[in-house]
């Protein structure tokens, strides 16, 4: 491993990954259940014990590679506070803006900025930004307005323009529907299953009818009833929900896409950015679906990012000058 | 208590309410911890049991009373099943389709039947039925089309007419707050204090603003953000989010009421339909801000209204002749 261009690290709130670079690409890469939820605890020894068990290794047989990470380790109760970098915002501004760790074992560990976006209901973000840097060297969604999401517990829509992020949302989807499950009545009558794609299309047509004028807060409340009158089985009933959930975030998402689309571009409301989605197959899959109810075209599926955007961020910061992995 | 004309339950999930009536009023009243999640436990012996530390020693005095219950008792989960009535509905055939169980002791307990609005999103209610019938005999809301609020932990919005259960919405307001703050990351931030009616306030303002067209699931996470940015203090989150969703559900009401006036009076999209609520104190003066916020005129608060309810119902079943209470 003596040919380490870079080592990356996606330090999030549960996993960290770890990511080696070698030849411009991703040569290895790890997982551990080292998320700043469970070192934190320990203060800055329970960090370095976590950085060194993540890639210590690769580090010590190339000591001269730059370490750079993103994620909730550049939060407030991460390792090191990283400030935000306000929207408009691209690669070179991230890159300008890294908050070093001097690590015990020697290495400098530089911690990308999340992004903010003021205003009356303040948007964040930390580790999607990083992801967003490598959507947009993807095909696909790079050049006039384009909208990117990362479906997730908390789903993030990026509005990007030349290689730009301009604007974002979060949707806490994610994590009201695991709130939903594991806390209200309606996880009562559910019976685990396999996926059901028709239950969950079932849900996402409802969210797009004009039934859904009534809010979330109210269909929601059709998992139950159709569950009580016979009409959604119990192994259906979470699916349908999820349907329910990402169909009124997509319904949102929709009036956001028509508004600025009308503002910034005076084209009529039926025009339509190009989206990519960034995260997991089976969650892109759910998000491709209910786009496809709602009349978007397909979405570009955005792959590898999180360790595109890491090398794009740590190129721009002059720590590599090799190509794109 | 030989002067009892009418034993009333209402009977729901966690709580069991007793009212005697005498002399056409309610003489007496008491609260028990025992709804039925926690006695049916122990089958047909568990709520004979409650039945009994209830109301037992008022029948026992006044054998020739009635007894009527509303609520879950009359659900699957209850003590004996009492089958929905459809809507339009009103009292005379709710007191028309009442379940008997003859308990141990003696008395014929009569269980009110829940009603529902089948349909592609069916919607049910036990117990609200009959606090629609209680408010509908108080001064108020009688007549053309009206609307009833009944906030708690699954908000019901009923729409009646002369007397009859139009249609009704049922809003997870209340659980879902509850689940959020419990169980989600707006809940880690937010330390307990006194109500903070001005962060209710400010969250209602968010709601009707045009920020709203991100949707309840997009705008909850400002409750962090806000505070994450010095915006909002721990102390005022919770309130703060309560405003957001009760605000989400009263633009979702506003929709609906609009909907409807324009479909069935031909009148234009301000008419405003009187509105009565139905509730604790507290959760009403929530909706009353909310409601005033949103532009409609002042609600009637109805008290005493499950009552009110119990007895009419009694009365139109033929069990009691005498004046309201």
């Amino acid at each position: 491993v003596a040919d380490t261009q870079l080592i990356g690290l996606d330090w999030g709130t549960t996993q960290l990954r770890a990511y080696r670079f070698a030849g411009g690409e991703v040569a290895e890469s790890r997982e551990l259940p080292a998320g700043i939820l469970s070192v934190a605890c320990d203060g800055a020894a329970g960090f370095e014990r976590a950085y060194d068990d993540a890639c210590g290794d690769w580090w010590r047989a190339a000591p001269s590679s730059p370490v750079i990470a993103c994620g909730m380790i550049g939060s407030a109760q991460g390792w090191r506070e990283a400030a935000y970098v306000d929207v408009p915002t691209g690669v070179d501004a991230l890159g300008r803006a890294l908050t070093e760790v001097q690590t015990q074992r020697g290495a400098i560990l530089r911690i990308i900025p999340g992004v903010i976006a003021r205003g009356p209901l303040p948007e964040v973000m930390r580790g999607e930004e990083t992801q967003v840097a490598g959507a947009l060297a993807s095909p696909g969604p790079s050049g006039a307005d384009a909208w990117i999401g990362l479906p997730g517990t908390h789903s993030k829509w990026v509005r990007v323009r030349d290689d730009r992020i301009i604007q974002f949302h979060t949707f806490m989807t994610g994590e009201i529907f695991a709130a939903l499950r594991g806390h209200t009545i309606l996880g009562r009558t559910m019976r685990p299953a396999a996926p059901d794609l028709a239950a969950f299309d079932r849900g996402v047509d409802v969210a797009r009818s004009p039934l859904a004028r009534a809010g979330v807060l109210s269909t929601i409340f059709s998992t139950r009833t159709l569950g009580l009158t016979g009409a959604l089985p119990a192994e259906a009933q979470a699916d349908y929900l999820s349907g329910l959930l990402i169909g009124h975030e997509v319904a949102a998402l929709d009036a956001l896409i028509t508004e600025r689309s009308a503002a910034d571009t005076g084209r009529d409301a039926a025009h339509r950015a190009p989206i990519a989605l960034v995260g997991s197959a089976e969650l892109c899959e759910r998000y491709r679906r209910a786009l496809h109810a709602f009349g978007h075209p397909p979405p570009t599926i955005a792959a590898g990012a999180t360790a595109r955007g890491l090398w794009r961020v740590a190129r721009s910061a002059g720590l590599v000058s090799e190509g794109a992995p």
